[in-house]
């Protein structure tokens, strides 16, 4: 519909995931009507992630070097890893500020309509990290839905016969939430998990 | 929150319109584990929009040339201009393959609110282009909303007394829309504008 370069745009803009038709248009005719320097800021964005970020060769996360933030930092005991999908999963953790451990992304969750079985995740590199006992600990945290419960059991019946303490993330009612509208599944593992107070 | 470059790109498209940080995250994602080819795409269609994109000289709608795809159009009638506030509504009227005249695109609406008024809008290039007698029709397609009804009334009140038949697109009904829902103001248009159905 748009002259060659401004279709050109939209139709890659639409390729981006959440970004519809209507979308592509909008951010097009504000790429059009910017300043040239704000644009090359976000190729120079774009060109640099393609060329600077790269896997952390031991846990999987995003890395601008051969170790990502996390394992670089000598502080961080080695003696816990927390098991997560996704690198933005280690960002969502390092908010919390509660983890002084390191991580291990495993690049997905077990999904065989997907096609996405154990092999396909980093599975065989966690052995290895376990593999000179110096973790004693284990945190699954998948996502609470079907596919991350089947990747925490799976690797829970892998671990524990190692000898490791494997926990997994605690499922109840979201703090701020209300009882009230709390879905069935969410309120039963809140009984179910509920936590006995000492006097 | 994330290393360097992954934060800049975050950050960079954050910035465009309609883009939220949870957006930003998910294409910035998506960006790392996309295709060199398909992250070249994209840097490519930004980079040759702010190249060789510009406004035609004629009417204000975007082009690859001096002149628009319209305005360049042999076949297009000189005697009627349509004008409308932005590039975008020059598409969507394109798409109604019902006008087979030239446009002329304002740039904007009046809106003393944000401080746009008529000399921040094309409308002198309007009255140079009806200057030589060859226009005898100007359509006001402005958005049917209180900025579009001003810029239209200012513009009606400019071109009537130039002897110019001048009309605004007709206020009602959408077309599939649904009588009960229809808000009041487009229902009473629709009674106002109602059209005899001859025998």
């Amino acid at each position: 519909m748009y002259e060659g370069a401004v279709q050109d745009l939209i139709d890659e803009l639409g390729r981006l995931p959440g970004i519809g038709p209507k979308s592509a248009q909008r951010i097009a005719f504000h790429v059009l009507s910017a300043d040239q320097a704000e644009v090359r800021r976000l190729v120079d964005a774009l060109t640099e992630v393609k060329a600077r970020v790269r896997f952390c060769s031991l846990c999987g996360n995003i890395a601008q070097e051969e170790l990502c933030r996390v394992c670089r930092d000598p502080r961080r005991s080695l003696a816990t890893i927390c098991v997560v999908e996704e690198p933005k999963d280690v960002v969502a953790i390092e908010r919390t500020r509660e983890f002084r451990g390191r991580y291990h992304v495993l690049g997905g969750a077990i999904n065989p309509i997907a096609g996405v079985g154990p092999d396909d995740l980093r599975i065989r590199d966690l052995l290895t990290r376990l593999a000179d006992g110096s973790v004693t600990e284990v945190i699954l945290a998948m996502d609470p839905n079907v596919e991350g419960e089947a990747t925490a059991t799976y690797l829970a019946r892998m671990l524990v016969p190692l000898g490791l303490t494997v926990s997994r993330l605690a499922s109840g009612l979201p703090v701020g939430g209300d009882l009230e509208y709390a879905d069935e599944v969410t309120l039963g593992r809140a009984l179910e998990g509920r936590r006995r107070i000492s006097a």
